[in-house]
């Protein structure tokens, strides 16, 4: 466990989950593809996100994914896990699993599925963060919660020490402004859309968490590296060159399979193709891509210099 | 373990979830409850669906739950058991857990949280109907899931045994006709909609899931006996009186809680005044309802002759 | 001009606007239409509606349709006409229309496109009854206006004389019930779910508003007189037919077209395969349905003895 | 009537339509109005979109407003007129009126209140662009129309010429920026987020749309001068100091009353204020801000230094 710092900053990858073709966790390609994300600069990690299949994973292998990421890289920078979960007292499950595995912090959204309310959403985050014992994130992703954090809300939250940042993944970079202008100094506010994150460095977010990084995390390193330097020219370049490669996740048909398989299929198969994990296996009951979508992966890559 | 019958009918309440004032399975509370149900006349036990605050439980409160109604009541007629969770892995989790606690059946939401697609919807349930050893029940329930089942969907799932039935808590009668009258003979069609119990029966529904019937068991009784007796105004009076009742989930205020907190509340409330549970307690991070707002419930209950 | 009787009740169905090829009202058509529904035995009639494309159709086919609807069958029948718009001064102006062409009432939905709240879906109703000097039924159309309207909120407005009627085609029979339930004695209910007309008449509702009934008008009329007869099970049979019939909604694919475009399209080939209309035309930008589509189309007919 | 120029580029304010207490269109308010902002020096003007009300706009009224405006600054400055209705043959209505009123442009969304695809939104766009004989802006504005125009549909129709240009109001700067990446360079993309203006320009958007614009057109202008100079620490500045301003719209509690009677109520109000409209009235049935409202709109602007 690495203390996590004041403020977290700086690129944050969702790491992807490589299962083998029986839909184990593969702790072999887990390892090598935080190497790969290490190797190439990034300053924290973030697992059990979307991009990780947080969603598809049963209790048994989120514990190997904090646990298998903790001893790898644990010493060497912080490690975020997501506690996705319906309600509170299943959160806090996960959250001492991540804290028993070493985890150096939680990501955690509103309640969802069942129907909720503002001061529900509030009680929600200051159980968690009083009985859980870690530092809390909130973690804004109204396409699956089906609920939008309010700023107002996050603000408050943020103000009374309940949370220590904001992992946004809403799409919405109004709203996200308007929590950067009114949070504490110590609020770590982090973006999670991938084809805006020089607007939101330029706007004062302090990180990143792209699932994309997994596939490029030095793009995404030099992207962080240009904004911060004050080079906007540079970071635009390097964001378009990204914007471009992001093509791949809609090569999967929207009419053969929903746009998880085919966003996690494309960045599962771009890592297969790197050589970094050993099999492009997404969770059940996704749809794999077709070896003509593989194909398009393929291309995506090469034009990026990636192959 | 009571074999599940060929096909299931009746009524089969959604069975609350008493807890202590600190959030732990109220066991005595529960039994007593089962008691009040069992002895109505119902026909089988639904444990673990929304009535039942099964996205608030953790697994080790779920587990207890199945476990006790199995021990309590397991020997006279069948329970049934919500899986709900985000994906088919998790899902299975939970099915084994089922059906370690003796449970005859188990209820199965579509894919949430994450983006999904009917073919990935179709996977899942028949992933979890071959790995998990009990017959599978969909449960369409969209306010929750944000997906609703389409009756082809389900059809296919009933033609092919992959389905023994489906609980409709989607108020969407038009599409519950369509299942009905297109599903094969053994196939369970259960609605969740306390308000019109008496049309879905007329429609040719086998049963009814009615969360009210945690409050009312007698009440279900008589409309479903009536029903199936051909007195079909005597199943409208007593359904009528019913949706009376049902007033008492809107006691709790929108402006301070969202519909679970009043609804689960108004339910425990009556249970409580009823003197069937030791606590009213709704689990975190609902919102407990104000003494006016029990008062109210308590004059719902006199009003109906509850009390 | 006919009076409106106190409660309309009976079988009203929303007519289908019989178009030229090149999106003109086919006003021939439209009269014939009519003879076929007045001949049924139908006992008022709504034109503009959903089934009517009104949504499609500018102003001066809309005066068109309302006029020819009046001049032909006005003496015979009561016409209700929607005046379907996003706010209140943009309906009063359709109001004023339905007014001069001699309409008997006005059908209006909450305001919709503009975000708004119930206190002026409140305001909305009630400037359009106290300014448009027709009565006004509610249309509860949430699939298109996206925002249910409340049932309290239909019955405070039914009270205080402010509408007439409620025409709903949410497919939500639990609020439709609550509706039934609360409402004074001369507000009319009117079911738009061509499915589920059986059962909304057995719980209370006074009429029906079936855009199938364009295509088989006879059918409804049956169900209707079967339900009032206190015949349920004629009533349920003919229902049952009807929904078989319903089935040829769906023959356009949702790959090619939306659910306008396959709904009317199927509703205008069964009214011109049966000989009723000059063209199958729906009004641009809908695409229209394909010959395999049309051939479905007249095998749902034959089976149903419609031609 | 002023050609427009290939590209247009620049401040575009939606310019809102100011009324009598009575509903009327306050002709003389909305030549000050245009003088305000005509004196600021912003590019082109917008009437006739969300903050013009022209959901709550007869089109009596719309006549006025587009009439007025053109006849007033039209010799100056590119007018555009939104033409917003369901569909494509009433749309068309409005495109005439416009282009009679001598309009440059008009901004056009996709088909709403009917259920709508992709293949009818492309079919909508061209004929209105065949047919009407102006210029065609996309306007996407999701939390209205509901259907959110899909980027790759933008550019398909951008590059066949059919769209002269986008205003996106969807808040998806994601989105927005795959515009800019795919189109072809005599296309605008416009951007209506009041708050990530300076983002937007950074990205490579043209120009800008903002509401707030109304009540300070020298602070847009400003902003945009700013980012076009390459100053992007001085449009940030200027950016940030309008999202404070822009609390005004939240001063309208939504207790009582929806976002739009909010927002428009307080960039009205905000404009009586500073004496450039005589009355602060909305359309009907909009709720009126209360006094305690108005005063807080007054504390923002006076803090803004624009009292």
């Amino acid at each position: 466990m690495t203390a996590l710092p004041t403020l977290l900053t700086g690129v944050v990858p969702p790491v992807c989950t490589p299962l083998t073709p029986d839909n184990e966790v593969d702790v072999a390609s887990l390892e090598r593809l935080v190497d790969h994300l290490v190797g190439a600069g990034v300053d924290a990690l973030f697992v059990l996100g979307s991009s990780s299949e947080a969603a598809y994973l049963p209790d048994g292998h989120r514990r190997t994914v904090v646990s298998t990421v903790v001893r790898h890289a644990g010493g060497q920078l912080p490690v975020l896990a997501g506690a996705i979960d319906m309600t509170t007292l299943r959160v806090l499950d996960h959250v001492r699993d991540a804290a028993d595995a070493g985890a150096d912090g939680v990501v955690v959204t509103a309640p969802f599925y069942t129907r909720t309310h503002p001061a529900e959403i509030a009680r929600h985050y200051r159980l968690v963060a009083e009985r859980g014992g870690l530092p809390v994130f909130a973690y804004d992703l109204p396409v699956s919660v089906h609920t939008k954090l309010d700023a107002d809300l996050v603000l408050d939250l943020a103000a009374d020490g309940t949370l220590a940042g904001l992992k946004d993944s809403s799409g919405d970079d109004g709203g996200l402004r308007r929590v950067i202008l009114g949070a504490p100094p110590a609020f770590s506010v982090l973006t999670g859309s991938e084809l805006t994150v020089d607007s939101a460095l330029a706007m004062g977010a302090h990180g990143v968490v792209p699932g994309l990084g997994n596939v490029d995390p030095d793009g995404y390193v030099r992207l962080y590296r240009a904004a911060r330097a004050g080079d906007r020219d540079g970071a635009r370049a390097e964001q378009e060159r990204l914007c471009a490669l992001f093509g791949m996740t809609e090569t999967g048909s929207p009419a053969r399979m929903g746009r998880s398989s085919s966003s996690l299929g494309a960045f599962k198969a771009a890592l297969h193709l790197r050589g970094v994990i050993a099999h492009p296996t997404t969770a059940v009951p996704q749809i794999p891509l077709s070896p003509e979508d593989v194909e398009r992966v393929g291309k995506h890559l090469a034009t990026a210099g990636l192959l």
